[in-house]
């Protein structure tokens, strides 16, 4: 998938949202543990309720890798039921890896070809030759870091470098030289949101994967306000507020209900800005 | 484990090595291939063979998850075999993950709860309450990515920061101040010896797990006089000149006699320094 391709599905759903899947063992229905593969089930029920609604889903690899061998089988099954059922949806892994070059091919390899994710995020902080090998898939896409939604993004992110700009423009800038606005965006947390003016002016045509909004607290009419481009440009990722909105058996009704919300106020915004 | 312990095994295998599992399913001999579980089978004679000469070993991440839940499994089946077997052995997850404070939480429970590591790379781009969670686990260690082996730690590592430092030094002493040399380390790479220098000013007590040696290149000699300290203070790791010294059936007898050559240039450079 291309960016106009990205932004076509964005017109068809009046959204740009993404699920972020951090399916958590200890908070997913008590019904879904009876399951051989209870991520994977709760997975299945959360997309089937918000595939309309939604134009990515972000699995994080943190909650599949703490269950061992049986949260890995739980990812794969969940990234090829997307796939077979629902072939428009933007797939990342959310991974935030960073390593040697020949290491980055294993990785890429994994989230790539084996899982045929459509991105990956990524580190920045070990340079061009840890995020070259990503690059080399055609139709694949390379995330990277730059000002996360975090308290600590201030500890080095923000960290003023030589020529007086922060370290996270540095990124963005030598970054972006690597790649084009069809394979590489960039992670801005939605709580930065009124730094997205600046960021703008940096990486004008990139999509930025925006993560912040909900339990972290951001806001999604500040984050479009400054950060949305001629193409939207943006993918907002809701988690916990969503997945987690209701922990019954009715779990999956009330994420539906909360991804209409976002959906809802999504098209607002894309209606008053013409690119509905 | 603590420093003092480590310290300690070094002392008793007259060694600094650390022994890199970077397994890959297409380099091993195809005798293995037949086995339910390839790169466990490799790792447990590459063990077998060397566990005598090595302090550590350091099982690189993407090498598992590029064969999925099977890779999975391998991996924590040579985790479970090491501890069960070689109980003085200092583990480390070649991971380098980096996230907010939640999903921290669940890759340290992954990595130190399930896994039964020792100790995980990280990578600090994140900031202070992405490595927190980490060292909430005592007798745990996390291993920060300070300056790398790769040509890409000039792009980022390397620029300067406000106060004229470069940022891998703003990352060490920031760092550095979350934990102790009981619990933290860093990553510096061979590749880079000569800065060592100035690195050991900044953290004159932490360990460095120094990647580079053997195929990246590295002199050992220049690490160890640049880098060592009163308690060697270095776990010097090598992957693929030891794993794949040969890649036939005699693999291990191989893979042991290029550890035997480190143990032997580690145990002259020990004595040398007066630490046996």
């Amino acid at each position: 998938m291309n960016a106009t391709e990205l932004f076509s599905n964005i017109r068809k759903k009046t959204s740009f949202l993404c699920v972020g899947l951090d399916t958590d063992f200890n908070k997913i229905p008590k019904a879904l543990l009876d399951f051989e593969y209870p991520l994977f089930e709760f997975n299945k029920r959360i997309v089937d309720a918000t595939e309309d609604l939604a134009v990515a889903y972000k699995p994080n690899m943190a909650f599949y890798e703490s269950m061992g061998a049986a949260g890995w089988m739980s990812l794969e099954m969940t990234v090829n039921y997307i796939r077979k059922n629902y072939p428009d949806i933007f797939l990342i892994a959310d991974a935030k890896r960073g390593d040697i070059g020949n290491t980055s091919t294993m990785y890429a390899n994994a989230f790539f070809r084996n899982l045929d994710f459509d991105a990956i995020t990524l580190s920045p902080y070990m340079g061009r030759d840890s995020i070259q090998p990503y690059l080399e898939f055609s139709n694949k896409w390379s995330i990277i870091l730059g000002l996360t939604s975090n308290a600590g993004s201030q500890d080095f992110q923000q960290l003023l470098c030589g020529d007086g700009k922060p370290l996270f423009e540095e990124v963005l800038q030598t970054a972006a030289s690597w790649g084009t606005p069809d394979n590489m965006m960039f992670v801005v947390g939605a709580t930065k949101a009124d730094q997205l003016v600046e960021i703008r002016k940096l990486v004008p045509e990139h999509f930025l994967l925006v993560p912040g909004i909900g339990a972290q607290g951001g806001s999604l009419d500040e984050v479009f306000a400054n950060g949305a481009n001629r193409q939207c440009g943006l993918l907002v990722n809701v988690s916990r507020s969503i997945i987690y909105a209701d922990v019954t058996n009715r779990f999956e009704i009330s994420a539906r209900q909360k991804a209409i919300e976002y959906r809802d106020q999504m098209e607002g915004l894309l209606l008053k800005a013409g690119l509905i």
